[in-house]
């Protein structure tokens, strides 16, 4: 189900507007196997049991339906993003394999905490006063292209730039995964003595999830915008660590999810 | 760089032609500590220094510039993709945290040796004799996005969807990881008796990467086509396992990468 949340709209040459958006939701689903918490995913809710098996399928965890009894929701969990994964006595299960998408903080457990808080352990909000005018926002990602336009001629990877609130660029990177794109740029920063970018901006190319605004505030950057939707977590996250977070940000428009103080209007 | 790729390119109403494609790289990037592999994860070459450091900081593995001296090829790996990271004698590494990205496969070492190989250690060739026509395939996203339209109105979740090979639609699923909806498809598969799905296609709605042909060949799946690009490491890992994998199918066009014999031009 879409979930419904406050934005302000922004039209180049007209003044912002209050309004709301759908998100696409994304939650952590926590997979347990004999009481063991083996994965934990960030996913759309709905049809978990299919994720699980699928997940145990794909990953080699299990070879097929015969090792399978079947998936039930954590009693204990009054969420709903835990399953348990009730295997054939039978079936040997190979746990030096599942260490590949499994969150170290899982253990802490997901019932009956809120997820944002048992995922993301040490959010320390960020209290930066930088602002940036919306002018300036509606022109990043032209610049974002024309960085990738030099070392890039696939338009298949995904771009992320760090710039100043002015407009500068920093710095511009481009992967075939997103969280790379931020990475390399964060990993650019720290090598090069910039860190924290508290006084920038963040553009990724695509979507926003709760790994990319994750990744944003291990950089203490204050304001984080995509050129397409971010999801209801990363949404949540921005809420709670303090970050400016716009979306949909192309053609003269932008949505803004939270933080919109941070934003000046012409 | 983009690699360049023979490709099958086939526009409605005309006869296929043999022509050349430009992909991003994708290609694996295994970072090592104190001797030890810590991740391994699909990256597009280049800047892998900043990978590496981005990576220890957003992941929390490292507070600071301090914690990081230098970042190093692996001396004994000629292909480029191993880093050594050197960190400060006096950083203390909680190696508990590193679980999240780790590949369980890694520790097999990519020294020496064909990343595909490395990575992927267990590809059983398809030998399925499924075929499918050209003007059956151009048909598949529209039916995905009427698939998707009646549970989905935020337009930002990752589509995927198992057809026979006569276009009849098994299952559609969406997520806002593109892996999700493929283990939600397999999950549906195993848990109602229907793999392997080896006379069937499935069909993405943005780009393939080595992971999404990964998880469709553990369901036997012998035709994989999307909507946007495939990275280099999907159409290698298609040439190795036998699959058929078409990109840019859309508008009346496609572009095949591999397996071509499966499909039939009218």
């Amino acid at each position: 189900m879409p979930q419904m949340n406050p934005i302000v709209r922004y039209h180049a040459g007209q003044p912002p507007a209050s309004d709301a958006d759908e998100l696409a939701v994304e939650e952590p689903l926590e997979i347990r196997i004999r009481g063991r918490a083996i994965s934990v995913t960030m996913r759309t809710p709905g049809h978990d049991a299919e994720l699980a098996a699928g997940f145990l399928l794909t990953e080699g965890i299990i070879a097929g339906p015969k090792d399978l009894i079947r998936v039930e929701p954590c009693a204990h969990d009054r969420i709903g993003n835990i399953v348990n994964v009730i295997l054939n006595p039978a079936a040997t299960v190979d746990f030096d394999r599942l260490t590949r998408h499994v969150f170290a903080s899982s253990s802490c457990g997901l019932c009956g905490k809120a997820t944002i808080e048992a995922v993301c352990q040490r959010v320390e909000p960020i209290e930066s006063d930088a602002k940036i005018d919306a002018e300036v926002l509606l022109q990043l990602p032209q610049r974002l292209r024309e960085a990738q336009a030099t070392f890039n001629r696939t338009g298949a990877l995904h771009g992320a730039a760090v710039f100043t609130t002015d407009g500068r660029l920093i710095v511009a990177r481009e992967d075939v995964g997103r969280h790379n794109a931020v990475d390399k740029i964060l990993g650019y920063g720290l090598m090069n003595g910039l860190l924290p970018f508290d006084r920038h901006v963040l553009l990724v190319s695509g979507r926003t999830s709760f790994e990319i605004m994750q990744k944003s505030l291990a950089g203490r950057i204050p304001i984080v915008a995509a050129v397409s939707a971010p999801s209801s977590l990363a949404v949540e996250f921005a809420q709670e660590s303090g970050q400016t977070l716009i979306g949909f940000l192309r053609e003269g428009r932008m949505n803004i999810y939270a933080g919109a103080q941070r934003v000046r209007f012409g």
